[in-house]
């Protein structure tokens, strides 16, 4: 993939950043990516801290004691785990811990629970809604020490390993052995597996591998009170009571810490190969999805959609030049399969037949890396080119795949003028929206045209407001539009069953009543 | 797949019935497959009655005003609902109910909870391990009429249907419109989708289309006080909140009653081949798997291997062929792909691989449906040779792949001359390895030099003590060996806050200490 975006190199969540294809979210009010000072959350937004216990020099000394010359303390060190890369929000956190093993963790954690300290797990800290920052003065908990393979079975394809491997290691480490990982993401060099299961990342290869709920075969979580739970199997089939794995895969750090992750690795491919293809309608771009499937079956790796406005503004903003004729609407095919003849085959027979049917007007292939890579970045590359158009007013939607565009064209018709640009692009093959309107600047009236309207018009149609981001901090207040209410009960009785002072995550994922700041 | 046991005609569990290739366990003790008349399962195993309440005319009639006409009571029509299909164990309920609606089953179960009516959820009654039906007198609250299809979107090859549709019956359904259900079992004549759900059922689609807990997408659920839990959502990604479908996926009815399923499907492969093939040791087994993992890639649908010992049970008791030369080890090898063309060059060339590097030294292939079943039947009809052979004592493993065939080894080596048999197959795909041992007849002494020494074997290897089949009333005792203490407390307190009174499927699942019967 293209590298998009590349911070300084140095402290952690300003090393090389290659991108995510799918766009970072904005915050509303003051601060937006770029700025060199971003302003705390707990000013920015109205919160209030919980009655959570400070940190004393007396907490700091134990974990000196416990895990020394890993324990980061100063004002400046600690300055880039309190801000997330999008740098939308900030954190005052004093404290970052950087254990090596499950015991360091469990140790922390029940100091951190008898003290009533509250903790955010922290990752690689690519999220991209507020998630895997503290809010106020939790004590940063990170797995960037954590990051040991633990085995590879060539057999099986079993991959297991600490929760702070970085995505993009683990998928070299991989390669040399003919396996990939079952995901990828624009943030795998920066991001860890364990923070990809907290937040039950989705990505790229999902149409194919399928969602990390069916490829992470066992998880090492430890509690909110410092107990170590095993589940770290390497089966892939266990029907031994409840699969409570399942509970912390995507729960984005509020119910336990990952320490350790086994997961089911698919065989590298042999042969890749993209299409990019002209179609004249939305109704064109469904259908030929569903030839294509149809055709290239068990080979599709990727069907990816984009409108004639995003094709624009990478050709205005990039100079990327598009390879076929201009169209209402392009897609991405990509296939992956174990013999480049037969792949080769399959797809010219699909191409013939999608373009003598008038599904397709015109379209181009591209079967070496190097010009794979140049039709992918017209496609990743849509996020960067919007970035030039002024202030970004972004959504991350799941829709069924019939009615995904209508989103598209019903927020345009009712935003009129007001709007610079509204675009649609995203996974179509999974069912997943990528909405994104532009101004020249932030403007509260117009938010106010967009939301809830997008996130009522989801929920009529059944949809995620969140497919694959999560909810984090910046979203959680949402999430009655997707889920009915007896489930955001259950949610908060499962929180308060598994971390009873609420001291994970806290100000997270569930939804909590508007409040004034105290901080 | 060929039918393997066809019981009468009849009433819900007499039904046709194609066999199960994996093979039913077989109860400790008094009874067997076959037997008239069934001992009561509180009589055989030493269980005390719940302090439930006890049905009375009122609730009867409460139940016949909600639902008139199916209602069953008799006790010579409740009699099929009370037996499992092994006919290993036999409950007492007095009274059947067969809701329509997700409503009437809230409605049922917010009266029961009320009453403290213990409740039995019941689909086609085909598990293995007495999971689905009553220990005393719970009520049976069967899925029989929830037979409805509510949507099939073409597009995304999404399905939603009551938890009451027939495997088999949703199979055809699909196979109509070029899909096909992403599981296969050989209950599939009898079987309902929810009870599949709520058991996590795996079979033999799983090493292509992956696990339930991936494809099924959502759920609704009526909890154990009749509220009910719509997360029916038909989207492939969906990160707002806690996952709380796979709460309910594998729990066998315990923590809530299934009433609906969302479920993604995959195409119906155009082409399908199967090569049988000989190998001289599991180490060539092994690498074969390996082998034609990287060269059949993304058509691999099956991985199948038999002892020499199954072939021998085969051939001897139900008349079959060996299609190949005598060998120590045989595999099955399926692929399913979207061009016959190209898969048939693809398992060509593996096949001359395999044969010219001595991994295989003797095999068939067969591309037409009738010469397929043929060679599926040695693999499926196992199960019924060995009943051939006497008692069966079954074991449904999971293993790390290189040691799957250690355990039947160590077996057969600890046992010697006191068991008549001692043999491996399996999904080996999956890691799942059906341990089978055969005598003359049932004795506690060769059954106590097979357990706890199986469980052991098994649990020192990280391995699982119930591949598929689930814990049900029969091997909730034995969680222990694949799951740590911390595991099962916390799926105790699981238990304890959806289904405070413990009404729902009683008895099963988790475990509870030895007490005397209070029948």
């Amino acid at each position: 993939m293209a590298s998009v975006v590349v911070w300084r190199r140095g402290a952690a969540w300003l090393r090389s950043y290659s991108g995510n294809r799918d766009g970072p979210g904005v915050p509303r009010g003051r601060g937006c990516a770029g700025c060199r000072e971003v302003v705390p959350t707990c000013e920015r937004y109205a919160v209030r801290r919980l009655p959570f216990g400070r940190l004393e020099d007396g907490d700091v000394a134990f974990f000196e004691r416990l895990m020394p010359g890993r324990v980061v303390t100063g004002q400046e060190e600690v300055k880039p785990f309190n801000v997330d890369w999008l740098k939308s929000v900030r954190g005052c956190s004093q404290l970052v811990l950087k254990p090596q093993t499950t015991a360091e963790v469990s140790q922390v954690l029940r100091y951190c629970h008898e003290k009533n300290l509250a903790v955010t797990p922290q990752g690689g800290n690519t999220g991209l809604v507020g998630g895997s920052v503290p809010v106020f003065d939790e004590i940063i908990l990170s797995t960037a020490l954590m990051n040991q393979i633990i085995s590879f079975d060539r057999v099986s394809g079993i991959l297991v390993c600490q929760a702070g491997c970085v995505l993009e290691r683990l998928n070299e480490y991989l390669e040399e052995q003919g396996f990939i990982m079952p995901l990828d993401l624009g943030a795998k060099g920066s991001c860890h597996i364990g923070g990809n299961v907290a937040t039950n990342a989705g990505g790229l290869r999902l149409l194919r591998y399928g969602s990390l709920r069916g490829t992470v075969l066992g998880l090492e979580v430890v509690l909110a009170d410092g107990s170590a739970l095993d589940c770290l199997t390497s089966l892939r089939k266990d029907n031994t009571g409840y699969d409570l794995k399942q509970l912390f895969i995507g729960s984005e750090g509020t119910l336990g810490f990952i320490t350790a992750v086994s997961i089911l690795c698919p065989q590298k491919p042999k042969a890749v190969n993209v299409a990019f293809l002209g179609c004249q309608s939305f109704a064109k771009v469904l259908e030929t999805f569903t030839t294509c499937r149809a055709m290239l079956g068990e080979i599709l790796s990727a069907y990816e959609f984009m409108d004639e406005k995003c094709m624009q503004l990478v050709e205005r903003h990039l100079k990327l030049s598009s390879p076929v004729a201009d169209s209402p609407f392009y897609v991405l095919i990509e296939t992956s399969g174990s013999n480049s003849t037969h792949d080769e085959e399959k797809l010219n027979n699909f191409l013939e037949q999608a373009m003598a049917s008038g599904l397709v007007t015109d379209g181009t292939v591209a079967t070496d890396d190097k010009k794979i890579k140049v039709l992918w970045s017209l496609r990743e590359r849509i996020t960067e080119a919007l970035t030039h158009e002024g202030y970004v007013y972004k959504y991350d939607i799941s829709l069924p795949v019939g009615k995904l565009y209508d989103l598209v064209t019903d927020v345009r018709a009712r935003l009129g003028h007001s709007a610079k640009n509204v675009v649609g692009y995203g996974h179509l093959g999974d069912g997943n929206l990528h909405l994104n309107i532009t101004a020249e600047s932030y403007s509260h009236s117009l938010l106010d045209a967009i939301e809830p309207f997008v996130y009522e018009w989801t929920a009529r149609c059944s949809g995620s407001i969140s497919a694959e981001h999560g909810l984090g901090f910046k979203k959680k207040q949402f999430i009655q539009y997707s889920k009915p209410h007896e489930a955001v009960v259950l949610m908060q009785q499962f929180k308060a069953m598994l971390d009873p002072k609420g001291i994970l995550n806290p100000y997270k994922m569930l939804p909590s009543a508007p409040e004034r700041s105290m901080c």
